[in-house]
């Protein structure tokens, strides 16, 4: 058995999320396992390096799997890029060590979530980006992201019951303009279920004076998910980076 | 009556091009007039700078129209980006002189066509580019491109019987390349039925090695269409820019 490094990029939009589930084919994982299993002949089981949601996207998901092939990456890679729907891209593939797994050998992760900050319309990036048509203050923004940066227990900051830790390290939250867009950009070494949506959600109430900077630390201490802001809309999330 | 200029931004992908065709609304033209006529409340009939084909993309289309209102632009634009579906953008709206008129008016226009020319797979910008697989000989198309420049009988570059006179000048054509794309920008005082995707088809003919570029002013002096290359795809072009 070979084990495989794949890189994917998505557009979410019209699957609902990474993970398998069940019977029904809409999710990424696995189409992309029945596209494997086709290539390669035979039952293909893929590890993500986590799940996205529905409507969020890739610009650079993880993929590991084992396959019994004399297929050399380059083949496999060129069927993938052959055989998957336009919205699902394989960006590489190559050889891994027998022990790699996309998801237990993951080092950090890097989400970006894109506003679009302009009064100007967003035609051709509409898919990808949330409208925040109130005026933000940054300073306030970039105060809470750094009371948000460290290790923690971001309960707080995902929803659905943890039956595991919720301690996580924020190793950055970066605040970037580029064009139209204020981009944040978050890495860490894990995130919880909606954790990016609910830290940009949350930056979002402070941007717009809804919600006062300082009161990040009480938040994070309470534990409570209904003290930080709203998960924000899917669709301006995208996993950007993956680190090994 | 008072004059508007408006400048609308669209995602081409799922509209039957700008002109209205009698009673279907699939068509941008129609979408608007039938938005500004509610916003108004009067009947309103749009002029564009020119027509896009079904499929092609507007950075800045410009459109004329008059209106007896005491609304004023800021007004009316803030309704119109309201109420415009999400894949067609008011950009800007301002008085326009009486006899200002988007067509008549218009001195010259710039599309771009956009060609993807990594083996990446492109699935954030796929409804805006063409991939083009093959390798391109740039120097070759710029030099076609360096033949096409000036004032010709575009008549072999355009599909459909012309009824007027098909003589255009045609500015500039300018290869450029951005990221993983190929962009190719033609700038002139007028564009015939298709030609920005033809000369695009025929400059791919010509990258591709299929066509000598030598051969350009042959293909002009003939009038013939079948002399020239495939009309390429319209997904790949967007109106850019409008001069006045």
């Amino acid at each position: 058995m070979q084990n495989f490094k794949l890189v994917l990029a998505y557009d979410g939009s019209r699957w609902k999320g990474w993970q398998r589930q069940g019977n029904t084919g809409a999710t990424i994982q696995a189409k992309l396992e029945e596209t494997l299993s086709r290539i390669l002949e035979q039952p293909v089981e893929c590890t993500g390096s986590g799940r996205t949601d529905a409507g969020v996207h890739a610009r650079a998901q993880t993929v590991s799997f084992r396959a019994d092939t004399s297929l050399p990456p380059e083949a496999i890679l060129s069927h993938l890029r052959a055989y998957l729907p336009e919205d699902i891209g394989a960006v590489s593939l190559d050889y891994a060590p027998p022990r790699f797994h996309a998801r237990l050998s993951c080092k950090g992760k890097t989400y970006c979530y894109r506003l679009w900050t302009s009064p100007l319309p967003c035609v051709f990036e509409r898919k990808y980006v949330l409208r925040a048509d109130e005026p933000l203050d940054r300073a306030a923004m970039e105060r809470a992201a750094a009371l948000l940066v460290g290790e923690h227990d971001f309960a707080a900051f995902s929803t659905g019951k943890a039956k595991r830790s919720t301690l996580r390290r924020l190793d950055r939250i970066e605040l970037r303009e580029v064009g139209n867009e204020l981009c944040i950009f978050f890495s860490g070494n894990g995130f919880l279920y909606n954790m990016a949506r609910i830290l940009t959600g949350t930056l979002l109430e402070v941007g717009a004076g809804r919600m006062d900077p300082e009161t990040i630390p009480t938040i994070l201490e309470s534990r409570d998910r209904a003290l930080a802001g709203p998960t924000a809309p899917a669709k301006g999330l995208t996993l950007w980076e993956t680190e090994y």
